[in-house]
């Protein structure tokens, strides 16, 4: 199958990899332009990254986070969506190489791959550690924190040897949201739901390598989270680092050893392992090196957008992994084929416009930052998140039902997805052989990211 | 642990294994009575069976059809949740042995674990069919489902080798409703997500062993099943059975061969694999004798309710295995107990009060009896079905949720949980070793019921 569309087009061929934010947003803006254009992921879903938390937390269900991919583009003519994941790029023959063995040829091919979590070569966090990026990754953590407090209940000893005990490693965005989440779920939800249990002896541990939370924030934010923060229980070490993990233990710098069965890592993120087989130049961090048009040197016809791209500011400095870099960057390479396809002038080159930016700490409680220099914070900086992020999930039905869950889950207290339903992870279901039970499925590799 | 409650207590313990229809219904009505109530489930949550169907094919999640068994009894003092599997009973001395090692001793025991999916010895039938009892089952059929389609759209080819003839044994409620919801999905939701399938080539064929859909229901209303489900492109054979499964093929009685990746069994249920273990004396379809007090001959401190109980009616045919007759054993069990515990006159022998039978066809489409011989069919049987659905599901978050799910669903044709998200079977995740990743879970044997 070389292409998924009918082959009596003699239109160019743009594949799209990766169907985040940046993926979504640049095969959109292809709607328009006179060219088949395939997006390609591995899930056959959308994921809102930003919310994963609350699945992690029980707050919010994978179905309200994630979009199917196929129903997003129904109206879109020109596109075609295809399951799959790319393992390699013959960038002489322009053409995909997939895990099925299939290949894809193209014209233009925009990588849109993401990022994935960076265990900086610590020990035991490839083997131990939870990590929180794809829908498969939130239920897991999500079965495995509730089985903790089942555990605990069903044998009290174990509280002794840490089973309640949640390291979460990197003082950023998502550190903080998922330590104020947890601590959340624990006081409201959990305390009532093991009245056998001494909730308060849970504990969320959160260790951050520098000496500040939230780092890109200005001082009195930052101060403020970790304000927060400490008032509502989380126990937040600065100037600390993880530097071993066991199955029991969490090693730290300073020598201390904490007893711990739950290290979240939300320590850094690195670009997608598809890099390691492409044979590019890569800046810090694993992103391919792009240059200002963000194509690939040497090949005009690749681009790379979003948390995978090395792409830099005015300065030379590496724009942040963050969703408006990827939006913008989507438009931007969507634009640039249009005039190349259409015609029009030359694009002049890539300028990040930053909007701002915001991370909620809990209930109530938020900081947010505008370029102008305006700040933010508490409940009118949660309000504010609240609603950007309802305007950017994906889907009617989504808004809707996040928003009701949100308001139930404020005005209740309440949590109400914490089903221990433990998921298969990275093994994309579609590769299997015909009529497989799970039996079978259970004997596969595992393919990790 | 002998007894998840304090040992200060002196009051008997009452155990009931099982937190379905009939388990919660018991368990509540214990409340006022002076005794300690444990509820052991293997999940930690109550799965509304009903619904599950709605699960497999997209149009509503599992945390919709789910609830926290915990949740349930926030403010019921005298009951413990312990999650955990019952493996036998050792009777002489009152001891409920678990999967874990551990025992729970009781006073009193009610027996509610259900009912699992008989396969009546067909041969592949064990290996390769889907069975709808478990929300980690709905989740694995709806990611397969999917997956099929996803596989035809790669490959076109397969759809010769039969990836779109979906085979339903049992034309009873599941098999009736799952019949319906699959053509709905194909028809309104995946024609639109693969434009380049033409998917009025795939078949839902719904098998029936005799010469009738719906057994129990009047002639009138079998018939408008069978008009409704056929107008709408269920291929119903009658007098038909599944003689054998292979990988790829169904063989039936007649001798046709029916080229097939997907086979749902909904063809009958017998009691839970747990009673195996208990060498009891049982009945027709795996269930226990019970008396007409709902307890275990010889056994006056054990009682059988819901799908597990060979209970009868005044003729001594055995009652369906229905949700009302587990809630009316459930009610009239804790009734007995507080007579026997608090004092009052004997109970007169448990007999069941049919409300009347229902059963959803699809959109807009359903069959209704009442006890008097009213009969509804059609929309106005389609709203009650709603409503007594949403009326009986737990949790008013539920409830409102699938309310406004069904709202959409029905005035956008779209299901919107169409993830290929799959599940680890049933390994009750609570079992395992501290901090163990998926990996290690994926290597352990899969309990299967």
């Amino acid at each position: 199958m070389k292409r998924p569309h009918p082959v009596s087009r003699t239109v160019p061929h743009i594949v799209v990899v990766g169907a985040g934010f940046g993926g979504l947003m640049v095969a959109r803006h292809l709607r328009e332009v006179d060219a088949d254009v395939t997006l390609i992921d591995k899930y056959n879903y959308h994921t809102f990254q930003p919310l994963l938390y609350q699945v992690a937390t029980s707050a919010l269900t994978p179905e309200e986070v994630a979009h199917s991919a196929r129903g997003i583009f129904h109206r879109q003519k020109n596109l075609r969506f295809y399951m799959g994941k790319v393992e390699g790029v013959d960038f002489a023959a322009k053409e995909l190489e997939l895990a099925s063995g299939e290949t894809i040829t193209y014209d233009y091919l925009i990588l849109a791959a993401g990022a994935s979590t960076n265990d900086f070569g610590v020990p035991g966090v490839k083997e131990h550690a939870f990590y929180l990026k794809t829908i498969p990754q939130a239920l897991h953590m999500r079965a495995h924190i509730i089985t903790q407090f089942e555990r605990v209940d069903a044998d009290p000893k174990l509280l002794e040897k840490g089973a309640l005990n949640f390291v979460l490693v990197g003082g950023g965005p998502t550190g903080v949201e998922m330590s104020g989440a947890l601590v959340e779920l624990f006081t409201h939800v959990l305390k009532k739901d093991y009245p056998n249990i001494e909730v308060s002896m849970a504990k969320v541990i959160l260790v951050e390598m520098t000496d500040r939370l939230l780092g890109p924030f200005h001082a009195s934010s930052r101060q403020n989270a970790l304000d927060v923060l400490r008032r509502r229980g989380v126990d937040v070490h600065l100037n600390e680092a993880v530097v071993k993990v066991t199955p029991t233990e969490v090693h730290l710098k300073s020598g201390e050893i904490i007893p711990c069965q739950t290290l979240i890592w939300a320590a850094g993120v690195r670009g997608n392992p598809l890099v390691e087989a492409l044979d590019l130049e890569l800046t810090r961090g694993f992103r391919i090196k792009v240059n200002e048009h963000l194509s690939v040197p040497g090949h005009p016809e690749v681009f790379v957008i979003g948390d995978l791209a090395g792409s830099v500011d005015e300065n030379g400095q590496l724009l942040p992994q963050v969703a408006p870099v990827a939006n913008q960057g989507g438009r931007y390479v969507a634009e640039l084929l249009r005039r190349k396809l259409h015609g029009g002038p030359k694009m002049t080159p890539f300028r990040y416009k930053d909007p701002g930016i915001m991370a909620t700490i809990g209930r109530a409680a938020a900081v947010a930052e505008l370029p102008s220099g305006l700040r933010f914070r508490g409940f009118t900086a949660w309000l504010a998140w609240l609603f950007l992020h309802l305007i950017y999930l994906i889907g009617f039905r989504n808004r809707m039902s996040v928003m009701l869950n949100w308001m139930y889950n404020y005005f209740t207290y309440d949590r109400s997805a914490r089903l221990i339903v433990d998921v298969i992870p990275d093994v994309p279901a579609y590769s299997q052989a015909t009529f497989v039970k799970q039996e079978e499925k259970l004997k596969e590799p595992v393919l990790r990211d």
